[in-house]
């Protein structure tokens, strides 16, 4: 049976899913039902029994959810079963705190290597991961299984890394430079993650006259 | 005339034209259809007219937008027109990244103090941002103008820091934690950002079927 393909705004919620289910599991919950999983995360039941209808359905009428099993599940259609090597590209502020973020590597993902081409130099390590001299990339990622690059240079060399690192058979991109990266023809998965966005949001909300907000 | 409340989905495209735009002028670009800006963003002219049409609409018929005006105009939407003060709290590897992050000083934002309980030392610099215990944190905002609390510390304070911050007179709140804060009651606004919910929805995309891939 093949699943129709699941939209973007489903996918999206996944992981906010597993993460309450996590919190639900370290607090000891068993169980969940979705009324109140929708309490919990801000949607509502039938919301959620549709996303999940979306990959099949896991919940028992009348019981409701198994918080592990749900969590497991939901686990497995993200990919957290899996182990990934991840490489920055861009050894700045943002790529240095990549590099040092504890939480990545509790969820699967090492940090294989830093590139740039300055500062920081190139040899030193940043929370033990080396900096490489970018033009190494190409040789690091055939000799090593990178899964996922990561992108924190400045704007102006950030399609063109993404085009190096597909070159050279990477397949998922996670950019975080402020332009829209995709490669459609190459077969790789881009995520863009623009932190400005989020924050000229905040600023339009802050702007916004009182009388229209809810 | 009292403009419709805008739909978050209208809301989120709008950084996004800002930065398309910000890009064509400095290419020196003046002037442009949805059509072609459409192409570059990766929307449908339509969905950009329907869009710019929530505000009252910005182009002219047969002419297109002029870049710069449209720019300008867009800015204000998202109150880049003003000046923002921030404190962050939560000196750790993406409070000091955010801090160092120069984007957000070109555009505005000034990183006023950041605060935490133990490392970097409370006394300490980062960029020029001094790191202050998190106990002075209300009186420092009641001492300053402060427009914007940027939360990244770890989960389990986040939503106690939100509180004190709302408390203390912060009407916006960024938070990085890995928790959803909201804060409907105090007429505060606030924007989640999880990075790991956009890092999962890139492996869900590396581990979906191929088959099902656009």
């Amino acid at each position: 049976m093949v699943r129709s393909r699941v939209s973007d705004a489903v996918i999206r919620r996944m992981p906010r899913y597993y993460r309450y289910l996590v919190d639900l599991e370290k607090n000891g919950v068993e169980r969940i039902s979705s009324e109140k999983l929708g309490r919990y995360t801000g949607l509502t039941a039938s919301q959620i029994r549709q996303d999940f209808n979306c990959f099949g359905g896991f919940g028992q009428q009348g019981y409701g959810y198994n918080v592990t099993d749900l969590k497991n599940t939901i686990a497995g259609i993200l990919g957290l079963h899996k182990h990934y090597q991840v490489i920055i590209v861009g050894a700045g502020n943002v790529g240095q705190a990549l590099a040092n973020y504890t939480n990545f590597k509790d969820e699967g993902f090492t940090v294989a290597a830093l590139f740039d081409t300055q500062s920081p130099p190139v040899g030193t390590f940043v929370n033990g991961v080396l900096v490489w001299p970018v033009e190494k990339m190409e040789a690091f990622v055939r000799e090593h299984q990178v899964d996922i690059g990561i992108i924190t240079t400045p704007q102006s060399v950030a399609r063109k890394i993404a085009e190096r690192m597909a070159e050279a058979g990477i397949k998922g991109i996670w950019n975080f430079a402020p332009v829209d990266v995709s490669l459609p023809e190459q077969d790789v998965c881009v995520e863009n993650l623009h932190l400005s966005d989020s924050l000229l949001t905040l600023t339009y909300h802050l702007n916004e006259d009182p009388a229209k907000k809810e």
